[in-house]
């Protein structure tokens, strides 16, 4: 029998995915799921998105350019433009979703066996393009204690190694909820101008910020022309994760020189979802107004709900829509299951994220969880219910001391 | 100014893309340009596909299941089942198109450093694959005096190193337009079986085959439930090459397993096209005898139509929709070129991708061309009219003797 690859062995399942089967067996027990595993919003998506779809005239479907379609990337630099971010028309390509501008990022910037410094806990599918791409994750650990922000710089300065290519960062964070402002960021630009560095940023949460300051673009920042690398989705700007259509956006010409030819051979992003994207490029500002207020409210009830539990620690949560809080229980891992497979309080339960896939650190965020505070308030009250009771019934419940806050 | 990857730097531009500002520029000046560089085929997506996409009712577009959506897979098993291959419900991943489904095969399959062997010229995609993957595509020369068939498989026994891992192939054959039946297959079916290698089929042009022989798929043959990975589309079956929906089928649970981690990395093929491509598979046989009679209307003209131009040779083509052709020229790579900034015919000219890309060995293919018969009739009948005038008119036409056909 051929034996699998060593890479294959290695690539991490997806921590957020890998409970859907007890998921999907406790839906057939007639339990209802809260699901706050994973970042799909119930917000609908936009009506022009929706009506492009329909009004498509076209008799075959064929490719797009490997580029995306060109009017959509020049309302794309319109988009950005509007926002403080002018780019030119080679320095845009439209990938398959932000998963595919992350991995054509890893790919046109680091070799393998290259390293990329990571913030940890971090977005869990980094491990796995890493992993495709044979390129080393080097995590710098985040604290609940500091609402998981930047460490000081030097922490940075003390993982570089003649192989680091790269520091990428989540910015507003996917898992924490962390926002990096202005200051936090200047540290980062100047250690990736000394160190002649590529700076990657996974913006797809930009638009999802609480604190009434801005959360800068890496491509805003000065000097940065040439290390540069923003990761950009619709997924959830405009409620649209189906869709599959992202962007990889830089100033450095040889990295889109690479990132086209990545494109060319896969041939094309989705044609009809590009056309509905387009359209939605079009909804008004109170579209997205309305949305970040939703959130906004929403963060607020877990916050407050979260932090009425006893050994429960929610840290401050600046933007995306996700938090990773501490449970007073002894191993999420388990703790996750258990609510799917041997707990429910009138009829439903909650399906959260073991945080220990978000570390690249073996043994870290084993009382952590990711919340993914995506649905509506009365869902979410309901949902902070059946884990308020889920905590006092589990078996595995701890007494010892909570992590304290040291800034919120 | 940080380095790009050398990866980077070695990954192939597409040859059939990279004409695009070429062909960008001559249509700015107005000419018509007759597509043969790309198999975007002119036939109409199904009926099904539109009303589904029209009639789809979800507010919000969400993720789908990683290994896409179960509906989906059910019916496909079903499609499957009909045409003689069974296959369990883990036996299946739908892809972000075939290009993902290769690259999961190659990523499952092999590490770093490991090699396959593949006959060309191939499909120039997998070049691409192969370097984003990092294993060596070993090439095994196919000729056009044989019709591209496959060598005896004392080649294959000759190239194997400790490093093999696998064989792949196209069945039927981009850019050849070869059929390999039961008794090439066979062959390679106990080569594999003997020295423990993945057998990759890439079928994705099943249907389009000419021969009233059948086709046989790799999943069909016994004894490789193992070693066999097919890799499907529906790309080119439902003219639906836009949509980016393939599949990844295999036997083999390890290799099923790890296509499934490479999936939730990714998190989930396209929503919507699902939809469609789910519906579309209600689509009548006569749907696809129609294309097949169409396309092989096709072949025929432009098969006796290459053949009755002085100096060139047109292969037998059994099926897909591409042929393989010498021309009388000195390079292809130029005179593909030449057709697009150079030359018209009352107004038109014909693009075509230089062969040159569809061989791993550096040097072959200077002679040829890769025609993808995906116009209608009227139009490639006026594109080899094109074509013969260019042939006429081109400064770098050699004398030099042709190949010969052996078998046609």
């Amino acid at each position: 029998m051929p034996k699998i690859s060593s890479r294959a062995v290695q690539m991490p399942a997806s921590p957020i995915r890998r409970l859907v089967p007890f998921a999907e067996a406790a839906k057939a027990r007639g339990t209802h799921i809260y699901h706050l595993n994973i970042g799909q919003p119930d917000v609908e998506s936009p009506a022009e998105f929706w009506k492009a779809i329909r009004g498509f005239g076209d008799k075959v479907l064929e490719y797009s350019h490997s580029a995306g379609n060109a009017s959509l990337r020049r309302k794309m630099l319109h988009f950005y433009s509007e926002r403080g971010i002018d780019l030119g028309e080679n320095q845009i390509v439209v990938t398959t979703a932000g998963s595919e501008a992350i991995r054509f990022a890893l790919m046109a910037c680091l070799d393998p066996g290259d390293e990329v410094i990571v913030p940890e806990p971090l977005y869990a599918n980094y491990l796995g393009f890493a992993c495709e791409s044979d390129v080393s994750v080097v995590p710098i650990t985040t604290h609940i204690e500091h609402d998981f922000r930047l460490p000081p710089i030097e922490e940075f300065r003390r993982r570089l190694s003649p192989r680091t290519k790269a520091i990428l960062v989540c910015n507003p964070s996917n898992p924490t909820g962390a926002l990096y402002g202005a200051d936090q960021l200047e540290e980062l630009r100047e250690l990736v101008l000394e160190r002649d560095l590529f700076l990657i940023a996974d913006e797809v949460y930009r638009e999802f910020n609480y604190t009434g300051q801005e959360c800068p673009s890496v491509l805003q920042m000065a000097g940065l022309e040439r290390h540069a690398v923003m990761v950009d989705s619709v997924s959830k700007r405009y409620s649209l994760c189906g869709a599959r259509i992202g962007f990889l956006c830089s100033r450095n010409g040889e990295v889109m020189t690479s990132a086209l030819k990545f494109a060319q051979a896969r041939l094309s992003p989705p044609t009809l979802e590009q056309v509905g994207v387009e359209a939605s490029l079009a909804a008004p500002q109170s579209y997205f107004d309305a949305v970040r207020e939703e959130y906004r409210l929403r963060r607020d009830l877990i916050t407050s709900e979260l932090r009425a539990m006893e050994g429960v620690v929610c840290p401050r949560i600046d933007g995306a829509f996700y938090a990773t809080v501490h449970l007073p229980i002894d191993d999420a891992d388990v703790f996750c299951r258990w609510l799917l497979e041997s707990f429910e309080h009138r009829g439903r339960t909650v399906m959260l994220a073991p945080a220990t896939g978000f570390y690249a650190t073996e043994g870290l965020g084993k009382q952590e969880v990711r919340i993914a505070y995506v649905l509506n308030r009365e869902a979410l009250g309901k949902a902070m219910e059946c884990l308020g009771e889920a905590l006092n019934a589990y078996p595995g419940r701890t007494e010892a001391p909570a992590p304290r806050l040291a800034h919120s």
